[in-house]
């Protein structure tokens, strides 16, 4: 049995190093001028790409939510990958056109769009997913100024919960999307105002790794979508069910069932296909696509042992890499990290990887059952695809940004 | 009685407005150029600095630590302020020349300093916080090389805490300083290499608002040093008794005893001169020169009510002001927060004060009790002059970067 983590064994192995897109990570340290930085593989992106068109139904659209890693070189590799993709930001949208992304396939979606924004995204011919009546009537205003339609999709904040997700952007009240009682009149306003409906968005939460829930936040999907149809000014072209499948980032938790939601996908794709005949479905996923493909590098620069604890100071740290110190979660957990070269025959000895920031909260792992480390090794953290780099406080301390590769 | 928070009673209200350096919020905006941004009032860190003067003992120098606000024109304003200033990268280092601060009294600590940022330093003739044999062994090549003089201090990890600091830096195992215990061998081979040794640095904690565990923690840094002192190749010239005097952030916090720090300083300067009657003490504060005098500025640019939900939507966010987002605190605490103009008539809502990302962390304050604000109207987080704009994921989303600007 392997002591390795399911993300570090989608890595090649060579001997006593790993592989990040079939270059060892000695030679890609070269090749980058030093540590730390982070790698993006493109072959696993292209094999989770290939799993979730293998499951979900054959003409279901699979979009990509560049907020989880809007490296331009990425996303223009994620553009020949996928159908479409979505944008949180002005930023995001000129990245995604820039990679060559058809503007009819980008979606817009965020609580406070500003009126430039808007302009931008009706200039482009971006798909926005309004969020409150005040964008409706902008967006009727942008429309006349620029002679062009605001193609429109209302962001629904559902009636119900995507239960055990960590992040949950629907169910109750939220800053998210138009309350499901509410979307009947915003529709009408819709109407009024002469924008190009196309359908509507349902994203019920993030980062969740049971099947059963996402299956059961998918149907209800679909049955508030079909229920507020009757209100829309025109059939239903688009529905967004959103995306919120997860990865395992910590030990003991479960990889999430693709098998079980692609099959679910299929009755939701048959049943929609005779309630919202005109409607294309849209799954929309960031961290899924992302995550497992990318690592953390770091080199180890100096081992101190202060009372009976090994501290491995790596040149790394909190800086670049915020979701791994674990700021933000409850209770601390490790991200999966392996030191290389892995030397089979090393002792192992518990150590905690630090970053050299002047904060005891620059911890990348605490008190983890490694094999010996030495200075000069390299630390490497998976799961470190999204919401890594563009996530983490680069200015803290001022130290260097680290270095972003697509391998 | 007021239901203003203590900090933001520091700033002067100017009929509804409030005033940064005496410029009333809308103007100052218009000067910015727009929203959202962070603005630092000089006077109050001159009124805090003066504070300080008159409490602490007329021989003690003030340090500025630069990692809690690294903005040049605010690092130039402090060089005229304070006697020096703490550097904890070699870009701060920097910053700190450029500002005209006399390299003699900057110091650089650090975990994992690299071999070019401790070569910068001894360029530079900046006191070096060793903090491992490591560094010791790397500067002894590098005084040679450079046929200079390093000059270091011993940063020591302590065998006490600093109680009820929200950040331990010193005291059991840590990955900063050297431990007590192993400090008389680092003083053999800083006097083997030949480095010019010039004392110590005792650093046990962050954020404290307790001025008793911090008086006893600097009593317990003295003793510390004496005992160590026997062990130096030359007598001890400086003394950084570190800092760790807190803000109050939240509700219900109390306001850090100045007076009874400054008290028992003069105790520990007196029994420091007969001591050690060749050391300067050095105070380091960060967070406490600056923070109060910062604000953050951001606009309500939607009001939502959602299922009996007020969210006030702003043009800011998390990305700029990660602390304000209560990420990283293990029970979600509220910044102060106040709504502008301030509307003496308004009736009060209960509303949450969210950003613009497509998150639900972005929350700038929760369920706050507000003056019923509307869309237009101006939002300031107090508290803000440390760590927000340098320790927030500014490229989350891809939104802009916060301006910052000094009145």
């Amino acid at each position: 049995m392997s002591d390795r983590h399911c993300a570090a064994e989608r890595f090649v192995l060579t001997g006593e190093q790993l592989t990040v897109g079939g270059v060892p990570l000695p030679l890609l340290v070269e090749r980058v001028g030093g540590t730390p930085f982070y790698a993006y593989d493109r072959r696993l992106i292209e094999a989770r790409v290939a799993e979730l068109r293998a499951a979900l139904p054959r003409a279901m659209k699979l979009h990509y939510s560049i907020k989880a890693n809007p490296m331009p070189a990425l996303v223009g590799f994620m553009a020949r990958q996928v159908d479409g993709c979505d944008v949180a930001s002005g930023a995001e949208m000129r990245v995604a056109l820039d990679a060559g992304m058809d503007p009819r396939e980008i979606s817009f979606a965020g609580p406070g769009k500003s009126e430039v924004e808007l302009a931008q995204a009706v200039a482009a011919g971006v798909l926005l997913h309004v969020e409150s009546a005040r964008e409706v009537r902008l967006l009727g205003r942008i429309a006349q100024r620029l002679h062009l339609p605001a193609r429109v999709a209302v962001r629904v904040n559902p009636n119900y919960e995507l239960k055990s997700s960590r992040l949950k952007t629907g169910g109750g009240p939220k800053q998210f999307g138009i309350d499901s009682e509410l979307v009947p009149d915003v529709l009408a306003e819709i109407r009024r105002e002469g924008l190009a409906f196309e359908g509507f968005h349902l994203f019920a939460g993030a980062q969740n790794l049971r099947a059963a829930e996402i299956c059961e936040a998918q149907s209800k999907a679909l049955e508030l979508a079909v229920h507020l149809a009757v209100h829309a000014p025109s059939p239903v072209k688009m529905l967004n069910l959103g995306g919120g499948f997860g990865i395992p980032c910590f030990a003991g938790e479960q990889t999430l069932d693709l098998g079980a939601i692609g099959d679910h996908l299929h009755d939701v794709a048959a049943s929609a296909a005779a309630q919202l005949p005109h409607a294309e479905l849209v799954i929309e996923l960031g961290r899924y696509l992302v995550g497992e493909a990318g690592v953390y590098v770091a080199r180890v620069i100096d081992k101190k042992v202060s009372r009976g604890e090994v501290f491995l100071v790596t040149d790394g740290g909190l800086h670049h890499h915020l979701a791994a110190s674990g700021i933000g979660q409850l209770i601390r957990r490790n991200h999966p990290i392996e030191i290389y070269p892995r030397r089979s025959t090393a002792a192992r000895e518990v150590a905690s990887v630090v970053g050299l920031l002047c904060t005891p909260l620059d911890l990348l792992g605490h008190q983890l059952e490694l094999p010996a480390a030495e200075p000069g090794d390299l630390v490497v953290v998976f799961q470190s695809g999204a919401y890594g780099y563009s996530a983490s406080p680069t200015a803290l301390l001022s130290h260097p940004p680290p270095l972003e590769v697509l391998v």
